[in-house]
């Protein structure tokens, strides 16, 4: 902490994201079945508030947007705290315009249709309720889609099968630049070694381009290439 | 830490629970859906693993069996981690026989029929999926009616409407002693300032001999007070 504040002071480096507002999401959402239960995706919420931090720390003014975590607020970036993709759709969207946006969220694709007011109890001879599911908004596609896009949209998408192939579809129908798949099947697995929960992730990099692929590394050396890739790309647009 | 070891070593006072085994259990289960969702309740694990830290305190040697939460370890207080009602259903079981058991953990009701073992895929065309849920173990009856029934069982109910109703009919047919039902509805609230997930709770105790109400008080107050009342409790009964 202590010697991150002197490097910073210290840095006369030039800062390639100075002035540079760049939203980005990171977490689950959990939507509310009744008062007491919720359904959430698995996000641990690293591999964004990783990204957000090298961010910032190439001088870009970021707004972190992040669902319920169980990590602190990095230092240097405006946290906003959600919990339902209702609600951090509507706070994305008020932090329009931006230059550059990178959705890392793992949000729920559904809520329940009824998030009953009360308690939801078993009753006797009846069986367990049947949960309907109704489709949350696509923030991903709302802002790629946006009057007010943002010059670069990054999408993160997290696949178990066919994983290249439905980064690419995702990038036509999203309005992305980049989709940044992580491939979450049963090799790289879930838990504290997996890339959900864990400290390591791999993952490739799908644009119009073509398909780059990154080795192994920690969240947080994926997060500083992430934001020198982003760092490039502005660079090359006239702000 | 220091000040309470210290005060460990110079307590010489007796040990009102020394030999007495007490499982407790804290904090919420996670239902997998398929591998990135699932359906939690809401709990911080606060009240549980104050409790367990209380009964310990008393000489008990607690065994905390405990859902996924964010908060530590109680000191000692031997901990078992699992993640689902089953996972905790026999974790519990296992420990048998003890001489209490005190049943805090907000345990899932139900689970996904299909726990799907690919990401659920949004398919054009077609709607959210509908999720049909299957009952869950019932942790607390299962233990009630045991036959290696602890002398004490105490279970919790968070009810948001017809409280000591409800409260009343589980103790029946749960085949425990005690339910401390708290109150979860609008007034107490969900979130950092309400029962779950705040650091406050408001109680009653509901045994055959009728309701007693306990004030608003710290959810640490709640345990030492609950911890009192099983070691009185377990005074009375043949060892």
């Amino acid at each position: 902490e202590i010697v991150a504040a002197i490097e910073a002071l210290l840095d006369v480096s030039p800062k390639p994201l100075s002035g540079r507002r760049i939203i980005v999401t990171s977490g689950p959402t959990h939507e509310p079945i009744d008062p007491v239960r919720y359904i959430a995706n698995r996000s641990s919420g690293k591999q964004g508030h990783a990204i957000a931090a090298a961010l910032a720390r190439l001088g870009a003014d970021v707004r972190l947007v992040s669902g319920p975590v169980g990590i602190a607020d990095p230092a240097g970036v405006k946290t906003i705290h959600v919990e339902r993709a209702q609600e951090m759709r509507d706070a994305v969207e008020q932090l329009l315009p931006a230059d550059a946006a990178v959705f890392v969220a793992a949000v729920a694709d559904w809520r329940s249709e009824n998030s009953a007011g009360e308690k939801i109890k078993k009753v006797a001879g009846e069986g367990p309720p049947v949960l309907r599911m109704v489709e949350n908004p696509d923030i991903l596609a709302g802002v790629g889609h946006h009057s007010q896009r943002p010059g670069l949209v990054i999408g993160f998408a997290a696949e178990t099968q066919d994983l290249l192939r439905n980064a690419e579809a995702k990038l036509r129908k999203k309005g992305a630049d980049f989709i940044v798949a992580n491939d979450v099947s049963h090799e790289s697995g879930i838990g504290p070694s997996g890339v959900m929960g864990g400290d390591r992730n791999r993952v490739r990099i799908v644009s119009k381009a073509g398909v780059e692929e990154w080795p192994e590394m920690s969240k947080d050396e994926v997060a500083a290439r992430l934001a020198a890739l982003i760092a490039e790309r502005l660079k090359t647009t006239v702000v």
